[in-house]
């Protein structure tokens, strides 16, 4: 036990754009928030595993024996690309749910047990408590299963002691585990990823499967109108990748934002035509468009979460409004920017102080 | 003068689906209204000539020796495939519109006019009045203009005795007589048809040009996004050219109307993206929709012109209640259902008598 008091952090995602069109073999453009999940592992001695998860009101508390009959567990070492059925069996009897339906509680649950026994249940299963807080709206596409999923990833082997406590970023072997294990708990989340393409089932959430068997339905039923659409998303993705480049490499213009509000404003009917849009959705663009801002559904789509763009020169007073409109229309806002660090270990002065003050809770 | 007294029709348009798109080379699907336009045509002996257009508040009069002043005027013949510019000319100075802006009562002379001139500038000016009613909106990308142009080149031909008078339809080398003769009437109103594409050019109205540059832009600043779009929309007009063949072959189904209705729905987005929307149409999308019709816009966009489908089992009071949330929006509405006849002589007992009413006022 390298640490007896750990904190990480991962950030969520947006697709902005490509959702959908990257199941059928075309570019998606995702990238990092500065909206993060936040994880703090406590190495204890009361001989309980407890997991802590404010945001979906789960508290939950196992005595080390109990776990202790879930094992004999051999890990399978390197074999990290499929899940163990067998102890994925064993964990959905012990927490109850031995049929399809897991909702967001028991998937947590079950992506934490298969981690902390993966890891640990060649040696001795150590007596920890594990408290997470996450500023990402739970199910809406912004990644915060995945972002779950890493952080339990980068703390249980940095309790292992399978990789080092930096106190900031890991290096890039060290962040190819985690990622490695990540995908396991995303596994556990998303289900059999045979069935939905994982580059989609890692950002978005449960009704995925059902959205993007509607869009497969549409280019069965017309293949010779959907086609092109999807090569025109694919277009989309690359030319907002292109512009976004520009503006990292020359002096950002209004010109710029001018286009990124285009390629939102197209991808959003082509998100239409692909049957993956709501009419909340509609409403959200309508509302912002109003104020002169332009929006669009990122993730799965079918409800869910719109992204809406923020000008550098787009007034305070603007996006207040803006935010008041859409909470009269019932929707949750966050504003964020884009291209936030990757997951990393904080020492705790450096960590949030609401944050810190919701992980100390417990 | 082979009849003093004398009754023509012909029908609007609208297009279902690839306006814009067949500016750039892609299938268009037009089709025939029951709204139509009336003529009637009375020899006199008053040595006038009027015309009566109601529609536009437009009732003017000439004295045949002021008309005779515009002459000697030698007829081309056969070549009217362009319009004679020296006779434009006249015409234009003549009613006082010497600038390019022509408003449609201009228009609507210039073409009769030009039309009278042409077709009786060899021979004696004969005295008549001319009335026009139209079913059709002015300027909505309904084929208003088309239709007149047509009415007018129908009864005047006959008039000059080029071609019979059948108190029907006209035979396939008639028709072509009076639709060559028509397309010089739409070169007056919509201007240089080099400038835009005459297969849109004789359907929609004078915002067209602006319009279908805009697309035109669109697609030389996102090539790669756009062509894709282009080729989507050429699949929806062949498609729903397809279904509208299969529903006169076989027993119309549900699913016949369900497809039209997601070709509908597909388009409209396309046209958003095309860049040729307008918050009006967006409007009508979502009014019809809440009451489970879908509409999409007709013609050139910008404003203008919708059409929204109403289904065989469509209950009445859910058009009627349409129809007045419609009007609530500002909306003109009228019904009408697609493949009429094309223009055709009446007698005036075949006459609606409405129109009949209106057209005998004068």
């Amino acid at each position: 036990m390298p640490a007896n008091d750990f904190f990480v952090s991962a950030p969520g995602k947006a697709i902005l754009h490509g959702e959908h069109a990257v199941v059928h073999g075309k570019v998606a453009l995702a990238v990092s928030l500065n909206l993060r999940t936040y994880l703090r592992l406590e190495t204890t001695t009361t001989g309980k595993v407890c997991i802590n998860l404010p945001n979906i009101d789960t508290f939950l508390c196992w005595n080390l024996t109990e776990l202790k009959q879930l094992l004999p567990y051999s890990s399978k070492g390197e074999e990290m690309k499929r899940l163990d059925p067998e102890l994925v069996q064993r964990l959905r009897e012990f927490v109850g749910v031995t049929n399809g339906n897991l909702d967001t509680c028991n998937m947590a649950t079950l992506s934490f047990l298969y981690l902390y026994l993966s890891l640990f249940g060649s040696s001795e299963l150590p007596s920890l408590t594990l408290s997470v807080w996450s500023e990402l709206p739970t199910g809406a596409g912004l990644g915060s299963s995945a972002a779950y999923s890493v952080c339990l990833a980068a703390a249980l082997l940095s309790a292992r002691g399978a990789i080092p406590t930096p106190l900031k970023e890991w290096c890039q072997e060290d962040l190819e585990l985690i990622n490695s294990w990540a995908f396991q708990g995303e596994m556990i989340i998303h289900g059999n990823p045979s069935g939905v393409d994982n580059a989609v089932g890692t950002w978005v959430p449960r009704s995925t499967k059902v959205l993007v068997a509607r869009v497969k339905d549409k280019i069965n039923k017309f293949p010779s109108i959907m086609t092109p659409v999807l090569d025109s998303v694919d277009a989309v993705s690359c030319t907002c990748e292109k512009v976004l480049s520009e503006m990292t490499s020359e002096p950002i213009t209004g010109e710029h934002y001018n286009i990124l509000e285009e390629l939102i404003d197209i991808n959003q009917h082509h998100l239409n035509v692909m049957g993956v849009g709501h009419p909340a959705l509609d409403t959200l663009c309508r509302v912002t468009l109003t104020r002169g801002l332009h929006s669009k559904l990122t993730g799965a789509g079918g409800g869910g979460c719109g992204i809406t763009l923020l000008r550098p020169e787009t007034d305070s007073v603007v996006v207040q409004s803006t935010v008041q409109d859409l909470r009269d229309c019932g929707f949750d806002c966050w504003e964020t920017s884009i291209g936030g660090p990757g997951v990393q270990q904080h020492a705790p002065l450096s960590v949030k102080e609401e944050v810190l003050e919701i992980l100390n809770r417990y």
